[in-house]
């Protein structure tokens, strides 16, 4: 029977797949309670950049505590094999709306529903872990 | 121009997708702080049930606070129309190992990585959303 076989990846490797996803999940804590939004991003010199709506709750979350501690979550994984990679960033996150070139930055992010943006938020990873699924 | 258009689920049909899903990512709080897992699931009589190990961060959590608050999300987007569907769900969660059937449950939860697994948690959702991505 095939086996499948964790491989931790080391940070880089982790990053440079969060880079090639187009989205991931974003966690963090509101009123004391866990919050859980899927998101759209770009990695940019380091930084998971989403764009989303002032009024989202991330968005409030942000701006109501600026470097707000947030995990990141993002997976590839085939349907019928499991194999594929998931990755998770523990950071802290800013809305950077309105500073130069942030809007640009929001720009490159792939957008799936059509609905104005206008809140461009910067998570800064402080520690970034990988498994990659392969058969032995 | 394709225009992508969300079409909100009814908490019914939200959990009728999360059956049909093979994982998601638990989000919680431990120690103020947010984490998130991905995971492998069942859905059984309404309730989420996922297979763990009892030294995991998540069962570590839930064993501290039986009835910790939990959000927990699944999806399934198509890579290329990035059609699909997201599904997120807010409980509670409780270690229910040990407890008659638990580990007959936790038998039926896919485990994609192979290692002993102890601690089998069910979910009880207490409100459930979802979202369809559709092309107009």
């Amino acid at each position: 029977m095939e086996e499948r076989v964790p491989i931790e990846l080391d940070s880089k490797v982790a990053m440079g797949l969060l880079t090639h996803a187009e989205y991931g999940r974003v966690a963090f804590v509101s009123g004391g309670a866990p919050v859980i939004r899927p998101l759209n991003h770009v990695v940019f010199e380091g930084r998971i950049i989403v764009y989303t709506q002032h009024v989202s709750a991330f968005a409030e979350a942000v701006r109501a505590q600026p470097g707000l501690a947030v995990a990141y979550q993002a997976d590839e994984i085939e349907a019928h094999s499991h194999i594929g990679w998931s990755v998770l960033v523990d950071g802290t996150a800013t809305d950077i709306t309105g500073e130069p070139g942030a809007e640009l930055l929001g720009k490159r992010v792939q957008s799936w529903i059509d609905r104005p943006l206008d809140a461009v938020i910067a998570i800064q990873p402080a520690a970034v872990t990988g498994l990659r699924m392969t058969i032995k």
